[in-house]
């Protein structure tokens, strides 16, 4: 299948595309493989020749933007013109925005009612966060769907809508399986080389992936077979990770598709545990990592953002000896840090983190991506310099540094 | 041009397609416009597929991806393919990538000394910060660039090495002039509105663009034409702006493309001013946006991460009456928090907020999204209630509250 995306905004660089990446992901769950994402700019012309050709190479194309209440929407025009129908207002669709608009205390304006306007064929599907329905059409063997741009409207639509839609009615021909494993502390040079051996005895219908993302890299082994043989798969993709965590099980933190503080706050509520952090350079990112995942409060107490020496003096009582002789980024420093987090925020867990994020104040002993971090629990503390370099700037330095505290934390928890 | 991300990864879903807004915003800033980027799959024949159908209909192509350590990579391959040329080992870069391993203490090993291999006649652009180079071939008036995929790789070759030698060697046709104009406090709907008059009455070669990006809203105004008429357009565009300002002024914070941060870090700088803040519901992510601005440490000292009640009445003195007769989510506590703020990081401007960001914890009366702002000085403090609304999740609500809230504290430095 192929994602069309559709916007300006995207094509000049401002507005990254998480869409296609959230739609590709949902699709490949039930095993249909997105063979190219296409984004281009809202001209009629270039819409229409990209969505021909696209079925020219697939029976199955979603296209995101172009649905939205300013006028440089042209999309619904351009899909009319490929499926030869006309528009018509849809007063369902008419009466879905009215009530959105109602519980919001604003009053439905002419653009607004022109939203509510469909090809003739179409089905509209229901977009609880946003004016504008997504369109659902089948012709011809074909399967279409068009959705807003904003991505939360369109990831309802795509949840709740497309994909039930796509169970029901999609011709599947074939099931594709994948596991997840996420690895942590190490490269993904080292562990290319590591496990080149199992790699190359996999069996044909089993790839690898290496997913790199921030401070973390994922395996994905996707399995490919015919429809129906999911168990068969599933079965054979599991012995295979058995013998892949014999060569680099340490460096396996989960087999689910999940981050370093997901499994971390399991752990956490599992041992009954509070955690508290002090953080200098990264500035409130570790804290925001630790409470992005729901349920976070029942484990994570609070932070401390310590930017300046007289917060650390002031409020976590951080030695003026220590801050003085050694400096803020300093062994001596965090470690205070760590210790001085657990009296404060009345925990059994802390990170503390103390750094140069630059790009400026960075010295010769002490260059910018210099990381000092440590963790405690009530028996000891653990601190250990990083080196960040200054390759990704500041906003590298900031996730790299927390990514390395959440993974000492987490070594803490096992040890 | 077009650019082509290859990439297994990006097409799976796992990660999101940065580079090429990257790659597009410092093209678009030369004047030279995307008009397509497509995104593949590590397949040997569908890079050359899509390579070959490229440049029928652009003489500029950027291929980021397939260039690493890592055995998926056939990019190099299929590059020499289309181009016709053979690849050899470039000495010159092995020296680079051997300097790079050493200032790492790794040593070179086979797989490294490969990505020195080179199609004939290309030129390297150097990688900083990785093993692989840029690849820039120059054939038939065609314009070629080959990166690695990494971002922190990819954006210096851009910066460093390709836009350099664009400016030296492309043919330039037009050019192009932009302004941004950061908007907040007003939705794209109700903009559209206001300035519809306005923008219906703008020239041919002129164009304006809406680009929403979280918490913001950028207008981006456009102008075209041929090469050498660039003070032309800088002055057109000036005066259309001069008339836009009289329409919705109230609502543009700068004319500079930077953020609300960044708005206020040079306000603070200038005012002398010191910022602390309080925060819970969105746990750090207040703090993370203003750090993120380089020289943030001028005017912030720090933050409070007061996830629990404990921590609000230990730490920051939050009256245990106020938290337990009208709750955590109410005017009384942000209030104190604000309050307790300054004194407690001992500055003179603090940001304080309390919601629920869920999925759960919300009540009928708090439902999830609800959250309460409040922004002081030492004069006064002014507080905010906001319902978010549950639409866009747990991740949207901590970046809406957070923007609202320095919405809220530029409001108060205007007045």
């Amino acid at each position: 299948m192929i994602i069309i995306s559709i916007g300006n905004e995207i094509l000049y660089g401002k507005t990254i595309n998480t869409n296609a990446s959230f739609i590709a992901d949902q699709l490949y769950g039930l095993g249909i493989e997105v063979q190219k994402v296409i984004t281009i700019g809202d001209h009629q012309e270039q819409i229409l020749e990209t969505l021909t050709a696209a079925f020219l190479e697939t029976d199955f194309v979603v296209m995101t933007g172009g649905l939205g209440p300013t006028k440089d929407d042209i999309t619904k025009q351009v899909i009319c013109d490929y499926f030869h129908v006309e528009q018509v207002i849809n007063e369902k669709v008419v009466a879905d925005i009215k009530k959105m608009f109602e519980r919001r205390g604003f009053k439905l304006n002419e653009i607004n009612r022109l939203q509510a306007s469909m090809p003739v064929g179409s089905i509209p599907l229901t977009n609880k966060n946003g004016t504008a329905p997504g369109i659902w059409i089948e012709k011809d063997q074909k399967f279409f769907v068009a959705m807003p741009g904003v991505p939360f409207e369109m990831k309802p639509i795509v949840t709740d809508e497309m994909i039930p839609m796509l169970k029901e009615r999609y011709p599947f021909q074939n099931c594709i399986v994948h596991k997840e494993l996420i690895t942590a502390g190490i490269g993904e040079s080292a562990l290319s080389e590591l496990i080149e051996s199992w790699e190359l005895a996999l069996p044909k219908h089993i790839t690898l992936a290496y997913l790199p993302a921030p401070g973390k890299l994922m395996l994905r082994l996707t399995g490919r077979s015919v429809k129906g043989s999911e168990n068969q798969l599933h079965s054979e993709l599991k012995e295979q990770i058995k013998q892949l965590k014999k060569i680099a099980g340490n460096y396996i933190i989960s087999d689910q598709s999940e981050n370093l503080e997901e499994v971390i706050g399991k752990i956490l509520i599992r041992k009954k545990g509070k955690l508290a952090v002090a953080e200098s350079c990264t500035g409130g990112y570790l804290a925001h990592l630790i409470t992005s995942v729901p349920g976070s409060s029942q484990y994570f107490e609070g932070g401390l953002v310590s930017y300046s020496n007289e917060v650390k003096h002031a409020i976590l009582n951080v030695r003026e000896l220590n801050l003085k002789k050694h400096g803020a980024v300093s062994e001596f420093v965090v470690n205070d840090m760590a210790i001085n987090t657990m009296g404060l925020f009345d925990v059994d867990y802390t990170i503390a983190i103390s750094g140069i994020a630059g790009p400026s104040g960075g010295t010769p002993e002490k260059p910018v991506g210099t990381v000092w971090i440590a963790v405690a629990n009530p028996m000891k503390v653990v601190a250990e310099k990083f080196s960040f370099g200054t390759e990704g700037g500041r906003e590298v330095i900031i996730q790299r540094a927390a990514r390395a505290a959440l993974y000492m934390f987490y070594k803490l928890l096992q040890a």
